[in-house]
């Protein structure tokens, strides 16, 4: 775990109110999306008073989340070979309509820019919903021969859907502020099939470091990306019980190559199309973190991500306000000379009121530091997973805060893989899943033989879409709609996001 | 200075061709233009064919160097307190409108969105120039009482511009692709008028680090920003003799405040507006850069900046090819764990060609590798600004490696003094400019009392536009339109980019 000092004493840290009382009570399974919206508010991560639908602004406190989160995308992206670079954002029509799938799945919910100043536009600027085209049009003089190849790239960009369904802050967005968007390219389809693999092994390390659970389906054909040959989704659960896309990983095949001409000479000096992927995760993935590590004191932010890892709040008692401060002030000053990430609250204001805000943005680890404490050289620490206090000479405070953290990150993420067990259900048939599938809510696993007539019936049957089905697993179960035996998988079905 | 090793070997380097051997041959100081956008294509910074007018593509090896660039700015923003955010980049018609001078000033270059898929929108959205308007509006419960105050936060964003004149990869653009604007809010104008002095204190201190020069001038009444009280701005010259702002610092006052409402609570319990300032800097500053270090064999780059620091290029001999790897990965591998972005060059290509590419790319030190240096355990060494090489035991490479990049920044920024006092000029009159002034351009400084009409009857006379003036100094000189002695400062004309 890398500690780096960065937050300093946090002054302005209210979301919401800068002296109301405020109280939280609102349980997370049982009324999800209030719980959401008010712990992102609390926990001071966005301002969803924006007056434009979907599009929401970042607190200070919450961007420093995202870009520790995105910090480690980047890390994984340049260990793995890819190459950072920016393509603007406005797409001409003309390009943005090349490939046909892809316009077909996109051109409904694009925004587009038709006027400059009082001007007309002579051809409208699409704003891109994500960069394909953009990108594929520009790129072709980049590849020329096979020693261009394979090509990896990726750009971390505002992106921008007109979406109609109800939007929520970082998990459906007008604006998403980091989309994270890789292309590679590559001479044979071999060679993009294995990428798709690499990407899928970037994906779940990234995921595995924000302590999520996931499970990889392969979509289903008749549900792919806009001009994939096929894509492999990381899928999770809410605590809604609606599925999830943390992050898709897209095999497209030679299909864009055709459409822009994007060739390379191959070693029998013909020219070859070339072969793509690309894959994308955004903020979304932070939201899903906060949702499935909080509980119902606000938000709970793993170690890794948490842009204050420790507060120290000195208890006031009339007369002692300096000498705890100074005090405080003293802890603090340790704990960033030892690289801890470490925040004091000294704001007039009651004691309770701050351990309540400071547990509503997360913050895994609080120090107490009262009059008493202070005296006979302790610290009191509270950990916030588990809620937990106990007190420690202040000399060992160090050792045993960096102990908490890495134990605070062992539980969330045991909690995680324990709770998402919990959410993915395997059925043998429908009429086993009629009977055993109540109320709870989750993806729903039954055996399917691959053929996409019998995936559409069940889809049918059960009144639930497919989700994907796991690739490498073979079931022995017969298909749930047909009977047939041969080469079973298992094929997910839930309510998405 | 901070050595983080970053770059591996670099595969993909060349903007321009993969094969053909490039020259360079374009005068900087004479054909400035041609010089800029070529060195900038064959320094493998952007790629300038995407197909819409003042947008580029940025190559993998200019966003490293442009990623270091805002790296500083960061940390220069962090330390001085101000937080990062996040504000939508799509702002509604009615709150783009508010503030009467903005909208005049913005409203005839802004990019606007009408429709969404084939919705025709209820209210046109505009894409931000800058982002004032639509962070003002959300900002106001933010800023309750005095003790939410100073407010001071940052951003760094794309904005658009419907730019006329003619548009060049960074300097002049329709999308700045990393626009970094700063917003401050304060209880009092004298507040607001010492964050000024900061935001100045601020940019100095990065443009020091970019090893740039420059001249802080107040801009006049009559040319300030849109909706301004005053602006200081941060000005240098360019090699063609134009005059470029390098940032501008804006105080406000309370005119957007009272536009959107933004009050607090003072002291004696009545609502007070707030009074504020903005400041930004873009990727401009990443092309003055590269403009002003720059020379007939391409860029330079300050060490601090460049991507890569170090390349290390083996000179192969038939039958030795092997042998010359292995020892120029061994060097490399030193390098890169003493801390320097080092890069090895082993591509099938004439040595030649590659000291040219990687010349033009602006590497400070080129080491080259041959069988007897390789044999007596020796290196040569090559820095790229005075272009000269030395010998070095492999052993003391390192060490003399680090003494080169602090006398390379030592020479550059020297240089870029000298280049600047050359391009500075001070005259008493207008006839003393007149008969002294011919080709040579620059900036050029007159006495000036402070009127309005003497500074524009001045503009006229010489045909020049003011560029502001600076605000400290007093001169003995009348001024050059009035003859009056009071008072005196000296006013800077120049043609600008």
């Amino acid at each position: 775990m890398d500690n780096i000092p960065n937050a300093g004493e946090m002054r302005k840290t209210d979301g919401e109110s800068s002296s109301a009382k405020v109280t939280f009570s609102i349980d997370k399974t049982k009324n999800f999306p209030d719980w959401y919206d008010r712990a992102l508010n609390i926990g001071d991560m966005v301002d969803a008073r924006y007056p434009v639908k979907g599009m929401y602004i970042w607190r200070p406190y919450g961007f420093k989340a995202l870009r520790r989160m995105m910090g480690i995308m980047h890390e994984i992206m340049e260990r793995t070979g890819h190459e950072e670079v920016y393509f603007p954002m406005l797409i001409p029509a003309s390009i943005f309509g090349k490939e046909r799938d892809f316009l077909k799945g996109f051109k409904g919910e694009a925004f587009v820019v038709t006027r400059a100043g009082t001007e007309t536009l002579g051809e409208e600027l699409f704003v891109r919903p994500t960069s394909e085209t953009g990108m594929y049009e520009s790129i072709k003089p980049w590849v020329r021969s096979i020693s261009d190849l394979p090509l990896k790239i990726y750009q971390v960009v505002n992106i921008f859907r007109h979406e109609t369904k109800q939007t929520r802050p970082m998990l459906r967005l007008r604006e998403v502020v980091q989309f994270k968007e890789a292309h590679t390219f590559h001479a044979t389809a071999e060679e993009a099939d294995a990428q798709v693999q690499e990407g899928v092994a970037a994906y779940k390390e990234f995921f595995d470091r924000l302590l999520l659970p996931y499970l990889v389906v392969e979509t289903p054909s008749w549900d792919t990306f806009a001009g994939a040959v096929y894509n492999m989704d990381l899928m999770s659960v809410m605590p809604d019980g609606k599925a999830i896309e943390l992050g898709s990983v897209i095999n497209l095949g030679d299909k864009f190559a055709r459409a822009f001409g994007i060739t390379y000479q191959a070693n029998d000096n013909k020219q070859a199309y070339v072969h793509q992927t690309c894959y994308g995760i955004s903020e979304r993935e932070l939201g899903v973190m906060l949702a499935i590590h909080g509980d119902n004191n606000g938000l709970i932010i793993p170690p890794e991500i948490a842009p204050i890892q420790v507060v120290v709040i000195p208890i006031f008692h009339k007369g002692k306000e300096e000498t705890m401060k100074k005090g405080a002030e003293k802890v603090k000053q340790i704990l960033v000379e030892q690289g801890f990430r470490t925040a004091m609250d000294i704001r007039d204001r009651g004691v309770g009121d701050k351990y309540y805000e400071w547990e509503a943005r997360g913050v895994p680890v609080r120090i107490e530091l009262g009059p008493k404490e202070l005296e006979s050289g302790k610290l009191i620490l509270f950990r916030r997973d588990t809620r937990k206090k106990e007190t420690v000479d202040a000399a060992k405070a160090p050792k045993r805060i960096n102990e908490l953290l890495v134990d605070i990150t062992d539980t969330l993420r045991a909690r995680a893989q324990e709770y998402f067990k919990g959410r993915v259900f395997h059925f043998k048939s429908v009429s086993d899943l009629k009977k055993n599938y109540k109320e709870r809510e989750g993806m729903i696993g039954l055996p399917w033989c691959g053929d996409e007539k019998c995936g559409r019936k069940l889809e049918e049957d059960i009144g639930i879409p497919t989700v994907g089905f796991v690739h490498d697993k073979h079931l022995s179960e017969p298909c749930a709609s047909c009977g047939k035996t041969k080469d079973m998988v298992e094929m997910f079905f839930g309510r998405t996001y």
